[in-house]
């Protein structure tokens, strides 16, 4: 198979025709273009956005409908900016190549191909009455302030809400199929720093070295046992990730003593919960606490759209899906406050590596398992 | 009182002699002439030699020695190096100058001016029986590797066995004749690593991260007290003095943190025995150590030495000094492998600062007390 025996409508031509357009983080203009000249035929408004200020901005971002009458109101989510290709690739990152069964090029599985899977199953599921929308930002990869966000912001202002979410994010580990994730943990990062006062290490009574302190507070969180984790999630997790003192002299006593910490939490936590309890740990020892909450946790229970996503799932490749919750943050956590969302795409293997690729079959496969969701949901 | 006004054999006109050499360490030729001229004239043989090798050397040093018969040996150690003067003095740092009763330049306490008193006071007891020496090194405040170490090496290689060593080095705290140094504590660094294996925050299982076994590792080091002091040491002191791990990535669990210990001891420990306590202790936790002992702890214990020139200085001051081992390290540590050492001179405010300066009227109580122990030595 080459590129030019792809059929026009197939989700590999699709995906070729985004991966050409560069777009690293953030996307702007042309991959946009491109994806809005696919769906305005297939009969979708297409309102396309700019959200935010430097440094964390501007982002494009876009939101897709089309309307066919009453019916449920079905999103798919993703994003259209990919990581930097980085060098060594076997051919250029932006010029997408088949080799043997797979396409090549950035945005392969993360995730231009499982936009283009879903833009593909929508050709046949035309008819069928209800909502579906595409929510599309170009900035989920990098600072990821005025992405998703912004697009919850803009719909929250024009009325529209959906019913059931699938976000395409590579959530498949060996074989397609063999991954959902129904949540993700939250992540907040905290910075302790305690001050004392320099001197001599022969005069020790003259100084007050932070040291024992910060090692005291750290000891305690090394202590901490956060939960034992629940059905769907792992234990929540403490990681001290830097320790900083800077001091080259063998013989000073310090005057300031700083370290970092890094917590994945599950939803029997909250960022601010954690960042208080944490605070009131450091402040004990005359420290001090800063905290930048990432994303909190979320969790969509097992339930009508996990079972739907599975058995589709099952029905096209015969596997029984994980129902996951492992793994960094994804936009996701800002999508559950809509309502329900799990996360289904390709294999995540090559995702944000060098020769990033895709297997031609998975793309059709995703397309077929992406169209029996709609058909099912749609049509009940 | 000014430069003109100095008697040429007091100990202040000695004195400029010796501060208007340039001699910061390692200090070599025009100094030690200076002093050579002096001492040729009062009956000593003087015997210079250039010991080591780059990087810790070459250093001058210099034996004078003047024997009169049978009877005691007095020696008398120090050193012509200084500091750097370091921007901002109100005058020439090298260029001695007399401000109202003060004389201005480096190395007025730390030690020319000892140096220049012990000098005045051999004039007085030129005719006692017996062998008084001075032992100069040119390099005390700097790597010392081979400075009195050299000499001491000398000294064994032509058969010169003091009965008693006094070290000039300026001990006086707020008066002349408040404190003699009767001992020092002893010096160790210590360099601590913990590998690991680096990974992502969100999959600490595929990681190991070292923090945490360096965290136990210092935590049990604070709880260790190595000992409560004795009649004339205050307990043994470990300081943590730096902690580093250089990991800027906020999401990343790192492969390496390090940690550095000082270590002040007293005569109830030596370096050999702290080191193999400490590394035991890390290597329990799967780190690895290494120490630089930079000096062993010595204790001349209070008697016939320390009586003696507290019997001089009171008669001299009034003052009952005070005999401490506080502090840092010093030549003296050397010496006392060779007969009882103790160490006294002068104020010690100025030292290593700007506008290091002395009083003229210390330089001559000074020559006097030390006149004093010579007389009761040699006549003994
Ligand atoms: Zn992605
Ligand atoms: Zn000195």
């Amino acid at each position: 198979m080459t590129l030019s025996n792809i059929v026009a409508n197939a989700p590999a031509a699709l995906a070729v025709r985004l991966m050409a357009c560069p777009s690293v983080t953030p996307a702007t203009g042309a991959v946009f273009d491109a994806l809005e000249a696919i769906l305005t035929p297939l009969g979708f408004e297409v309102d396309r956005f700019i959200a935010g200020e430097a440094p964390d901005g501007p982002v494009e971002n876009m939101i897709a409908l089309r309307r066919n009458g009453d019916g449920p109101h079905f999103a798919f989510a993703g994003h259209l900016d990919v990581v930097p290709p980085g060098d060594g690739w076997a051919s250029d990152a932006f010029a997408p190549e088949v080799r043997g069964d797979l396409l090549y090029g950035r945005g392969a599985v993360d995730m231009k191909g499982s936009i283009a899977s879903f833009v593909a199953a929508l050709e046949e599921t035309r008819d069928l009455p209800g909502t579906v929308s595409l929510l599309i930002t170009g900035d989920e990869e990098g600072a990821a302030v005025h992405g998703t966000r912004a697009i919850i912001e803009r719909m929250k202002e024009r009325g529209i809400a959906p019913d059931l979410c699938l976000v395409g994010e590579p959530t498949s580990v060996h074989r397609l199929g063999d991954m959902v994730k129904i949540g993700r943990r939250g992540s907040v990062n905290m910075w302790i720093s305690v001050d004392g006062t320099q001197g001599h290490v022969a005069y020790p009574h003259l100084a007050d070295n932070p040291i024992p302190r910060l090692v005291r507070i750290l000891s305690a969180i090394e202590a901490i046992r956060l939960d034992e984790g629940n059905d769907w999630f792992q234990p929540s997790n403490i990681e001290i990730t830097d320790i900083s003192v800077g001091n080259e002299a063998t013989n000073v006593i310090p005057a300031q003593a700083r370290a970092r910490i890094s917590i994945r939490f599950n939803d029997m936590h909250t960022g601010a919960e954690l960042e208080q309890r944490l605070r009131a740990l450091v402040e004990s020892e005359g420290g001090r606490l800063e905290a930048k909450i990432s994303g909190e946790s979320f969790l969509t229970p097992p339930g009508a759209l996990s079972a739907l996503v599975s058995g589709a799932i099952e029905q096209v490749t015969g596997l029984t899906p994980e129902l996951s919750t492992t793994g960094g943050t994804s936009d996701a956590r800002f999508l559950s406050a809509l309502c329900p969302v799990v996360e289904f795409g390709l294999c995540n293997a090559t995702m944000h590596k060098l020769d990033e690729a895709v297997a031609l079959a998975d793309l059709d496969r995703l397309k077929e398992i992406y169209a029996l969701i709609l058909r099912r949901t749609l049509a009940a």
